[in-house]
């Protein structure tokens, strides 16, 4: 990650012809101080590879950046030490910082929105991706969201530079235990469906009957008695649907988007407004998705996918007690849902499924 | 409701001038008994008010009809007569019935969707509504869909002729009890929230901590051991998401649509697919429903919203034994969603809630 671009120091008055002399001796020791302390490599601090003045009061650093003093980094930690120099020799002041011309390099090729704030352009090639920025004032460059930007493609470079999940385990050592031949060998999903103890329902989806609900509730129950009340857990009862910002509390809109199902509106409440859609329905006996989803608004909601969601809204405002942690809840008032489209298999692995959390 | 339109008889050869001048006759003995047996008044049954025959083989019928004798039901039953007459005296067979031109004509100004099958227009007017129909053909007159397109538009009528329910009760006596003032007037759904019983998460949508939930669980395990069980009910787990087809069958997607929520599937399940999103969402903070409704499929499935749902699906293909009935199931796996955006308040009438049935 490198960044280039300008800063732009407005200054309260015009620069006095001795500030012009003196400059080179200031950036110098910029360059040497401020900006690369505390860095390790120079490369990942900053350099002012330029200066000039120009409408007479704006002074203007080209610099060049590393990740560890990023260009608005520098523009900060240049400004306290240009603040001193400029107060006491000159009495000027420094009315605002610009920065102009910003454009950050990443290593590899990126995809990165345009409707993202702050995004001007973006050109990848060469295994290489440049991110133009338009130009932020000082109050942009305290904001929190130009620190997220940031981040955000500092993560996405560390995450291509470390590669996919299957690189990174290898085989230590095995263990000496023989591996026996399990008695039973068959498919436990086939004779289930066969005996009519689960039934299929929709892809990832079974209906219990009695027996296989019995089954289940008696290991719920185990564990309930065994594990989780002698351990002091309560029950709570957490809804099952969440409105989409507590997703992006929790960070799962960002981690797990395509794996997670979300759910809409109807458009109105009048049944009248769905009138042409329901003769349609009733006379060809369809419901194609796309025609409902006419009728529906944009989603605004998904569904409990890792089942903790609703304790980040519940704890969101409230400050606790040390006394009163840990909070010791369990909730099993219905399933959760996951789009595992690539991994169903039977009632191990279902798109919708009970558990005690 | 009222039919008008053509009924033509594609007949296996040219009609002689014989059968010609017979016409007359035929059509005033079709009028006088096929056309109008067992409908009551002669006016819900059909009646032949012109005839011709065109090309040397088309024997057309201007026709116009009741309720109780559709144009499509007089076509059948004018057939049966024709192909006797027809055959026994001319040898000649009817190789193909078509309607041009029908009309139905409704009381009351109604909406009917033009992607309805073999709707070609609709116009409405003065209290009436005139649906044009497309040409049919004997096979198109043989489906359901005809029929089902039919009882849609005559539901449509009726309903409209019936009223809104508001008017359709009356007291009739009031019990002779007096109103009690009751000891507790506050408004418990307060009290819960203040005492920190209840949580407040979305519209409709509560947390219940564990006292209320316990409070909860205590009066459903009454409901379970006094009434479920000694009823002779099973524990059954069903599904708490449905296809949409389920809600056809149902008669929910006809019924309640509007009060419904419905489940997307995310547009893909390749994470790098949603890279823009996620960086807009990573940077911007926010997930408006409009934007995350671009990486999102329309709805296929619908939240489980009358909980009988899956018995439906469960018993659609089953041939079941005498002894077997009655099936006694309950199920608790989980909350039902209704979207009752009018008239939520409190714990007392939510989006999300959770029930034995």
């Amino acid at each position: 990650m490198k960044f280039t671009g300008k800063i732009l120091y407005v200054l309260s008055k015009p620069a006095p012809e001795k500030l012009k002399s003196e400059l080179s001796n200031i950036v110098d020791e910029l360059n040497k101080t401020v900006l690369v302390k505390g860095v390790g490599k120079p490369e990942y601090g900053a350099k002012i590879v330029g200066y000039t003045i120009v409408n007479g009061n704006v002074l203007v650093f080209n610099v060049v950046s590393g990740r560890r003093v990023k260009i608005h980094d520098a523009a900060l930690r240049a400004r306290k030490k240009l603040a001193e120099v400029l107060g006491k020799k000159y009495r000027i002041g420094i009315r605002n910082i610009v920065l102009e011309d910003v454009i950050i390099e990443l290593e590899g090729e990126h995809k990165v929105s345009l409707k993202v704030p702050y995004v001007k352009n973006v050109e990848v090639s060469n295994g290489r991706t440049l991110i133009y920025l338009s130009t932020l004032e000082e109050s942009d460059i305290k904001k929190p969201i130009v620190d997220r930007l940031i981040k955000l493609l500092y993560e996405k470079e560390q995450r291509l530079l470390w590669g996919g999940k299957a690189e990174h385990w290898y085989l230590v050592k095995e263990s000496g235990v023989k591996r026996k031949i399990p008695p039973f060998r068959e498919d436990p999903n086939k004779i289930l469906e066969e005996i009519g103890w689960i039934k299929r329902f929709s892809i990832g989806q079974w209906i219990y009957t009695p027996p296989f609900t019995y089954l289940l509730n008696m290991i719920k129950n185990i564990f309930l008695d065994k594990v989780v009340k002698p351990l002091g857990f309560q029950e709570a009862t957490f809804p099952k649907m969440y409105p989409l910002e507590v997703g992006l509390r929790t960070g799962h809109l960002r981690g797990t988007i395509n794996s997670m199902l979300f759910a809409s509106l109807p458009v109105s409440y009048d049944i009248a407004e769905f009138e042409e859609l329901i003769d349609y329905m009733y006379v060809t006996n369809k419901a194609p998705a796309e025609e409902v989803g006419k009728y529906v608004k944009p989603p605004s909601y998904f569904l409990c996918f890792a089942q903790c969601e609703p304790f980040y809204q519940f704890f969101s405002k409230e400050i606790l007690s040390e006394e009163s942690l840990p909070i010791k809840w369990f909730d099993q008032a219905g399933p959760s849902f996951r789009w595992e489209a690539g991994g169903i298999y039977g009632v191990e692995r279902v798109i919708e499924f009970h558990r005690v959390e």
